[in-house]
């Protein structure tokens, strides 16, 4: 185990119908703003239930906040904040808004061009209080200091954290997932355990505690994700993916171990050039990292069929294989394909994606930094 | 899943060398009062490394209090607290040296006889900024907000807790603890092992990433325990118990899940009676209740025989003995004997026992509340 430090402050309101807590737990004075997404919010009943929540406080909203937050969106829900004097962020929605709102957070007395907090990864040294209501498991946000901006006119999509944006209350109430489009479960569910392989499947450094947790969320999704499908209102099923989908990346099964995130960065460039959904990204590109990494991964690939697939193969190779075939299929039974083609996207972009690559100055990706564009090029041709 | 609130503040900074961090993590013009134990911190060189990394702040000192702390010695640093305007509390130590923090930090601005904050369940509104150095993994009180304090006038043990009272900050170094002796090694590993059965081990409610927590932690202790016996400075083997014995009882395995505590309120009557070591007491009563209990604990103590002992028997009745056997074989391995005769107590002591708990008024325990009196009696019986 490595040396780390672990603090998340992030206090969690879990179940049914904790959406009415927000009229404790939004301070008595705020001036608050209530931002959220495409509406879906107000077809469900949540925007109704937050309403009602808020009764006799101040507050205002901003809706319209896109999937890949747009910063011109963004700055203009700033305005609106400077204008109004508030002081209280509530997003409600998925990873999105609560994203989005983590940067309308930063930007509120940030001195100079927002932009450059991702851009040139510039300092803040403020940010308005967040609270939030989450209501798509996926992405974590909710009880981490991470976010994702997207900014339209350029097409680039960059990403800051800070201790600063962390929420300070979460409230995840299961029955909000009833009505999300099985799309988007299946998403949250392949992003969530994306996330713990990304912390898990490096190598080996005698962190058990870290390992059997990230093994039990990833057992935990493939028996829950399948059924979240079937049963879309079966209250334990969307209960269990919530609360994994959170502990998958809020910090905690990640302290004292090596990380990768290489299937997130190429990821990314297919999301920016091809359009796909972030999870569908991940569907692609992680069984093919399995595979091109397998010898510096051999350590965590046993364990991992082992103890998260129970594959009881003595030739360990073929037990590998069996591994990534596995995750392979759990992804298609989420329905996202696995390879390029699944989605259209022929041979011919590799070399562009890889040019991306290069540009975004992502040259040596992946626990050991050894994923180089070449590397790169290799793993989508894996995927193709 | 039940419904649930989870926060946990306290930072911790883990791993090896870390205590310099005292440096930054004390407020820079606070008057600190470190507080310690029987000195065993300045023979293993962690009093030297507390000093240096003090350097420079306005710093007193508290030594002597006791396992199981005493509340007329935490009276004496109230007074020392006061005299000096002490406005951060540093304890190095175990869990009775932090637990007896946590009430001077409460009792110092209390007004009344602090006493009442756990006989009385008084509540108190304030309390000193406490942050700490672990020395012995076991109780989980560095990230907690527990307390368990004895009068010695009275031989009364009771506890308080608050959010008041959890440590800013935690320092888990696993250095400092290759010099404890094996008996206190082997209490934390039991203590923690028992926290986790106390929140694992009732009825399912479907709480499949607060189950596949628990039962991480379990197989971490299993496998780490003997060897933190039999290699005393093996690092990693330190650390993986150490940051399990913190994650037992820190809150997140207990969210949304019943919770028994049976064992250790029936093992706290044998070491106020008998002198008994807390593990001590729970590796006697463990047993016992799993056995007395063993129809309502049907579903979990298959689960647990199966998934944390590897037990394949098809008859689960037979699993369930196995599960037991197994466990108290775990608790011998680690040194401790599992019936009262092997600590010397005999069955006359038991009506007594029993006595004490309805005395304490302790006469619906476990997470159905049926452990009545006679039940208790049962138990004991059965751990004779």
């Amino acid at each position: 185990m490595q040396n780390f430090i672990f603090s998340n402050p992030t206090k969690i309101v879990f179940g049914e119908g904790q959406i009415k807590e927000l009229a404790n737990l939004v301070p008595a004075n705020a001036r608050v703003l209530v931002t959220y997404g495409g509406g879906s919010i107000k077809k469900n009943g949540v925007y109704n239930q937050v309403v009602q929540a808020l009764e006799g406080k101040t507050w205002f909203e901003f809706g319209g906040i896109e999937p890949n937050p747009h910063y011109e969106t963004l700055m203009k829900a700033v305005e609106l904040v400077k204008k109004e004097k508030i002081d209280f962020l509530l997003p409600v929605g998925g990873g999105s808004v609560i994203d989005g709102t983590k940067l309308i957070a930063a930007a509120v007395d940030f001195d100079g061009e927002p932009w450059d907090i991702m851009a040139k990864n510039q300092a803040f040294h403020s940010a308005l209080p967040i609270g939030c209501v989450l209501t798509l498991p996926a992405t974590g946000t909710e009880s981490n200091g991470n976010s994702v901006i997207t900014r339209a006119s350029t097409q680039e999509k960059l990403a800051f954290g800070s201790p600063l944006v962390y929420p300070r209350f979460a409230i995840l109430d299961p029955t909000t997932t009833y009505s999300l489009p099985p799309r988007q479960i299946a998403n949250g569910v392949v992003d969530a355990f994306v996330h713990i392989m990304e912390q898990y499947l490096t190598y080996p450094v005698d962190a058990k505690v870290q390992d059997r947790f990230a093994e039990g969320l990833l057992m935990t999704l493939i028996e829950e994700g399948p059924r979240a499908l079937k049963e879309p209102t079966n209250y334990q099923v969307r209960a269990n993916v919530m609360w994994a989908a959170t502990m998958a990346l809020n910090g905690l099964i990640g302290v004292g171990v090596p990380q990768d995130w290489a299937t997130h960065m190429i990821g990314h460039e297919l999301t920016a050039m091809h359009g796909l959904d972030h999870a569908q990204t991940l569907s692609v590109v992680l069984p093919a990292v399995m595979q091109h990494q397998r010898a510096k991964k051999h350590g965590k690939l046993v364990q991992y069929g082992r103890r998260v697939w129970g594959l009881m193969q003595s030739n360990e190779e073929e037990l590998i294989d069996a591994a990534i075939a596995a995750t392979r299929q759990f992804f298609e039974q989420m329905g996202n394909p696995t390879t390029l083609s699944g989605y259209g996207v022929g041979r011919e972009s590799i070399p562009k994606l890889v040019d991306m690559l290069v540009k975004h100055d992502l040259l040596a990706l992946g626990e050991h930094g050894v994923i180089t564009p070449e590397a790169s090029r290799e793993i989508l041709e894996l995927a193709a």
